[in-house]
C-alpha cells in the first residue's frame, strides 16, 4: 500500500482537496478524489476564475478550459473554449477514455457534451457580471491597454494506495480574455502531466508564457531524473522565468504544483502563490509560496490571511469596486 | 555564418522547402523560409491533410489547425478548429507576435483572423468532397467502428544563417474527425517546440497519442542533453511508442522531424515515414523511414515511389474509390 496524498493550486482548493483526502482514506481512487476536488471549486460561486462564478471574457460570456490526465495510461481528455456546462473536468475525465477525438473546443465539443448527458448552466454569476462591468469601466476610463488580469486555474494532483497518480485542470481562462483564446490549461505538458511511473504536475498562471516552456512535462522529467517534487517544481519554474526573460524579454505569473508516486509534493512559483496540500497522516493545509532571491519560500497560511481571503471573495456585490 | 537547412514531413513538403531553401540561400530568414513552404503545401489542393483540399470532418466541414513557434524568443500562436481561411500558418505566425491571446480556437479565432484581413477562402475541394462521400458510403456499408484515418501534418523546421530556428505546422486533422476536435499540431510540446539554443521539432500522426508523451519538447530536450537530431528523434519515438503499448496497450502512428542550430537534422518514426531534407551544398531530396526491428532505416525515394505517389494523388476525381 502506498502512501496517499493530494495538492492543489490556490486556497480555492481546499474545500475539495479536503473532501478528497477524506474519500483517499477509505481506499477511492485518486481518479474520483480529483474530480470531486474540482468539481467542489466549479460548483463554488466565489472562486472568481474557475467554473460558476468564474470571470468571461470579453464579450461577458464565461469561457472554459480543462483536462485530465491518467497517469496509469497517459490517457488525456480536454475540452477548451465551452461555455454552458457545469464541471469541464468531467467532460474532460469523459474524453480521456476515448482513443480519437479526446481533445474538443468550441462548440463541437459542447455538442459533445450534451449528447453524453453532461449538466448544462448559465456559468455567469451576478458577482461575475458585476466585475466584468466594472473593468469595461475601468478600461474606458484609464484607457487600459492591457486590461487581462486573474489566470488562476484550480489544478489537482492525486495519487491513491495503489499509486495511481491523476492530474485535473479547470479554469475559465484570462479575465476579458478575446473569445476563442485557450490558455495552457487543456495543453498537456504545459498545463498538466500524469505518469504513475513517475508522478505529476500541473499548472497556473499566464498560459502563454508556460506553454512556451512545457513546464508540467518539464516537472515530471526532472522527478524522473531523481530530484524530489520540490526541487523539480522549483528547479524549473525558477530555469524558465530566467530563461524568458532573457530570452522574450519578461516573464508572466507561472506556478506549478507537483506529486510523485510516493505521496511526497512541492511547488515552484515565480510570485506570491497559495496552494493545498495533504495526506496520508497530514490534514489538508493552506501554504503561501514566494520567491524570495529566486528560492521559493513556504509558510502555513496564517489565520489572518485566511480570513482576508474568506471576507475578499465575499465582498457583497454592491462593495465591489 | 551558421548553416541553413530545412526539414518537413511527407512528400508533401518537397516543393515549399525547394523554395525555402531558395530563400534560405539568398540570407532571407527561417521564419520567412518556413512560412512559405507551409503556405505552398496549404494552397496546394492535391495534398489531403493540409489547408486547400484538406479532408473534412463527420460534417464535411474543412477544420483546420496549425502553429508557429519562434526559437529566437519562444514565442508561440496557434489556431485549431477554424474553417474557412486559405492560410493557418500565417494566422499563427500573426497571433506569436501577442503577448496575450496567442492560442486561439474556433469562431474567436476566425473573428481575429477576418479583422486581420487574412484570405477567407472555402477550403473544401471537390475531391475532397468525392473522398468523404466515400468514406460515408463505406461507413454505412461496412459498419465502421472507427472511420478515422489520414493524420498527415506539414511540420518544417528551419535554421538560417544566424541560427534562428523556427518549427510551423498545418492540418486539416483527422479525416471524419468529429467537429471540433484538436490533435496535437497546435499543441506546444507535442506537436511542435522550437528553441534557437538547441533546435526544433514537430510531430505527425495520430495527435492523440502524441500528447500523451509531449513528443516535440522531449526531442529538443534530448538534443539539449548532446544527442544528435537523428538519436534524438529516434530514441523520443521508440521509447515512447513502447511506453505507450506497455501502458496504453496500443501506440499509433507517430513521426518527428528534428533540427538543430547547427544545421544538422533526424526523424524518428514507429511507421513508413517519407520527409523531405535539404541545406547549404544540398539540395531538397525526399527520404523514406521505416521502423525495422526498433530502429529507422533510412533510404532516398526510388523514382519509380515518387512516380507512385504523383499518380495518386492526382488520380481523377470519377476514379477515386
Amino acid at each position: 500500500m502506498k502512501k496517499w496524498a493530494m495538492i492543489g493550486t490556490w486556497r480555492m482548493a481546499l474545500e475539495g482537496i479536503q473532501e478528497g483526502l477524506d474519500m483517499l482514506s477509505k481506499g477511492e481512487t485518486s481518479g474520483d478524489a480529483v474530480e470531486t476536488a474540482i468539481r467542489m471549486t466549479e460548483d463554488n460561486p466565489y472562486y472568481k476564475s474557475v467554473g460558476f462564478g468564474g470571470l468571461p471574457n470579453e464579450n461577458c460570456e464565461v469561457e472554459l478550459d480543462g483536462a485530465w490526465m491518467d497517469g496509469d495510461t497517459l490517457a488525456v481528455g480536454a475540452v477548451a473554449s465551452i461555455k454552458d456546462f457545469a464541471n469541464p473536468v468531467s467532460i474532460a475525465r469523459r474524453l480521456s477514455k476515448e482513443r480519437f477525438n479526446s481533445f474538443m473546443v468550441g462548440k463541437g465539443a459542447e455538442d459533445f457534451a450534451h449528447k453524453e448527458g453532461f449538466e448544462r448552466k448559465n456559468m455567469l454569476t451576478p458577482r461575475a457580471k458585476r466585475m466584468w462591468e466594472l473593468k469595461v469601466q475601468e478600461i474606458k476610463e484609464k484607457n487600459l491597454l492591457s486590461p487581462y488580469d486573474g489566470h488562476d486555474t484550480v489544478c489537482i494532483l492525486g495519487v491513491d494506495n495503489k499509486g495511481s497518480v491523476v492530474s485535473g485542470t479547470s479554469t475559465s481562462g484570462l479575465f476579458m480574455k478575446r473569445s476563442g483564446r485557450v490558455g495552457d490549461s487543456p495543453v498537456s505538458g504545459s498545463g498538466f502531466y500524469a505518469d504513475s511511473e513517475i508522478g505529476a504536475a500541473a499548472a497556473t498562471g499566464l498560459g502563454e508564457d508556460i506553454m512556451k516552456g512545457c513546464l508540467s512535462y518539464e516537472v515530471v522529467k526532472l522527478m524522473e531524473s531523481g530530484l524530489s517534487p520540490q526541487e523539480a517544481a522549483e528547479k524549473a519554474v525558477t530555469d524558465f522565468t530566467r530563461k524568458l526573460r532573457r530570452k522574450y524579454g519578461k516573464a508572466g505569473a507561472i506556478s506549478v504544483v507537483a506529486l510523485n508516486n510516493k505521496g511526497e509534493y512541492g511547488v515552484g512559483t515565480n510570485v506570491e502563490f497559495s496552494y493545498v496540500a495533504g495526506g496520508e497522516g497530514e490534514e489538508a493545509k493552506v501554504y503561501i509560496a514566494n520567491w524570495v532571491d529566486e528560492k521559493v519560500v513556504i509558510e502555513l497560511a496564517s489565520k489572518e490571511w485566511l480570513d482576508k481571503y474568506e471576507k475578499r471573495i465575499k465582498t457583497p456585490i454592491e462593495e465591489l469596486k
